[in-house]
């Protein structure tokens, strides 16, 4: 029988108050960190650009010997090295700006004669002109910690000479799936009663996909000490994904295991497809158990499981991941459970697939997202505005 | 001078029309094909499940054995190996259905004396029980040519027993920073005039997470016959991306070192940041020449560059990477340019930072996204619902 069940978001706390984020450090050169959390506050040590640099390709000036000048009553300036009265230098966007000259004639408004430049317009001090610092200033916090680095974000570091980051080590996550129906891929013909491992092989490439590092173990028999001794010989990672095993029937001993050897929290959850889910701890590293119906078992990763990395792992919400649209027809919960209904998105509506049959994996492959009913929700009208959960 | 400056949306369609998607397939292993673009139609060569299955723990039975049984008048059945008159057997969900079995009485509905089975409700016929290809059915087409795979689809497919998969090969990008201004990270105590190389650093980390295999070359300096050579001894590659060297100023030569060996289709786009953006072919192979002043790179990779790696590896478009926010203030476009506002998203906001200031790439880096203001819009106003493009 279920512990009890409990219901979803209750279960998600739970969950997560149970273990703390991973505390370790690495450093990566900055050309690996796309993706990665920062664990070290960044502030400039020098000024971008470190130097007054010309915002514009043509001649540094004096902008006072520019006075009055205009197409019909040029200036004439001679083209030097160096600025003094009556001269002027040719620069190039980014280059260094001469001394004694606080602005840049685009050479759009000037002609050429041999070491003579014609100046055709007036202009004033600091046009066309990058200040020091103009980008970044020395002593600004560039980059916060705990922020998931972009590669915009990086370029940005990397304008500041730096070569390495102190990232957060990436949760390695351990994946096993249990079964003596499972049949890995490569057998031919399939027996009545054997299915093809799908689920941790599923598991592994969302983990993946999320910022884990992943270790997919071989099916393990329905036997509680295989169980056992697959969690116990990998309890080295940093977090532990089951699949199978985990209803009442006489084959499930995987919430039973967990109890065994570390504790039980959740069993039985009010969650549609999904209620076998099981939670627990074994030394600390929390552990997700999923069904083997495989839209429960991606119902357990997509509400779990992705909550329990961003927590590994310090990785902050970002925006994205959701879209509004509006209901092409009605659709209906599960009473007392928070349902997962399997929608399609198209232009701006959102087909309602389905909301039961746990074990329908193509009604999941078939849709773009789910809409999340919640529990004291009966359903969503036709036509209402919902958000999707996009499934990545 | 600029080539003509020419409206971005004309100079997208006019470089997205000038190459070919790629047509080469490699075959993956299926656990390799996540983000990857399958290039065949899949049809089921076998039913899921291909067996009647139980889809609940507890005992399958022939329906009209159960005839009027409740809690108050139980049916007593004997527990056996096979179906006959009177007697049950044992399933767990999953399980292959016995013969003459056509419903499965949850084991909640039971109660077990030894050999004899208690059944406390009618069941009927097809109750619990999973049908013959419920899940895939033979011959339904299960997967379409030209779709990006994510887990669940590859999920599906393994339960079919396929291991390996046709996908489209990533595009290959080289990219070439160019400038006498750049240094290569590591220096100390930058001269004046001397910058870190940063804009090819940031355009490998989207390109590879935009989903192509990268090239980054080394710094090459401002001369016609060394970019020149760069470009050619690389153009076994799918795609180029220069950066620098674009605008029309004395040291520019990209723009032509493209037009003498290969075709300038367009340099000077009204986007802003942008202007300077050069795109062309060398060999029927597409080139995005970005600006040197890093936001203006920024606004070629995300207009541009991504766009023609989508073409090249036949990458569909996707929802997501857009939400909508409400102006915190008024922006303000550049009359007759494409205008790239970088904001920040707060709490459903979307915070203007910067519409202008090609140079100020930690504008990029504040920012969530981009509030894009088409050429002939003036602004958008505060309070104005608006599509921010999330910067990843």
């Amino acid at each position: 029988m279920f512990k009890k069940r409990m219901n979803a978001d209750e279960a998600k706390e739970l969950f997560l108050n149970s273990f703390p984020p991973l505390a370790d450090i690495e450093v990566l050169p900055i050309e690996d960190c796309d993706g990665r959390i920062i664990v070290e506050n960044i502030t400039a040590r020098i000024d971008v650009p470190h130097y007054r640099r010309a915002a514009m390709d043509g001649f540094a000036v004096n902008a006072s010997d520019t006075l009055s000048a205009s197409s019909g009553s040029p200036v004439m300036l001679k083209l030097a090295k160096t600025i003094e009265k009556g001269t002027c230098v040719r620069v190039h966007t980014g280059s260094s700006m001469p001394e004694g000259a606080d602005a840049v004639v685009m050479i759009e408004d000037t002609v050429l004669y041999d070491e003579m430049v014609q100046v055709l317009t007036q202009i004033h001090p600091f046009k066309n002109v990058g200040a020091i610092g103009e980008d970044v200033q020395k002593g600004e916090l560039i980059q916060e910690r705990g922020r998931m680095l972009r590669p915009c974000d990086i370029a940005v570091l990397a304008s500041l000479g730096i070569g390495n980051l102190k990232v957060c080590r990436k949760p390695l996550v351990v994946i096993i799936p249990t079964g003596e129906e499972l049949v890995q891929r490569g057998k031919k013909d399939l027996k009545a009663g054997e299915v093809f491992e799908t689920n941790g092989l599923m598991a592994s490439m969302y983990i993946k996909k999320w910022g884990c590092d992943v270790r997919l173990l071989k099916i393990v028999n329905d036997s509680p000490d295989l169980i056992k001794e697959a969690i116990l010989s990998n309890i080295d990672v940093d977090m532990v994904i089951t699949s199978g095993g985990t209803s009442v029937g006489k084959r499930d001993y995987v919430p039973a295991v967990v109890d065994s050897i570390g504790k039980l929290l959740v069993h039985g959850v009010g969650i549609s497809p999904g209620k076998p889910i099981a939670l627990g701890l074994i030394q600390g590293k929390p552990v997700v158990c999923m069904p083997g119906y495989p839209v429960a078992g991606i119902v357990a990763l997509f509400y779990f499981a992705r909550s329990a990395i961003r927590k590994l792992g310090n990785i902050p919400d970002e925006p994205g991941g959701i879209v509004r649209a509006k209901l092409s027809e009605k659709i209906t919960g599960r009473t007392g459970y928070k349902t997962f209904a399997r929608v399609k998105l198209d232009n701006g509506k959102a087909i309602p697939l389905a909301t039961s049959g746990a074990g329908i994996l193509s009604s999941v492959s078939k849709a773009d997202g789910f809409v999340i009913l919640p529990e004291n929700v009966e359903g969503f009208n036709a036509g209402e505005e919902v958000e999707v959960v996009l499934i990545d």
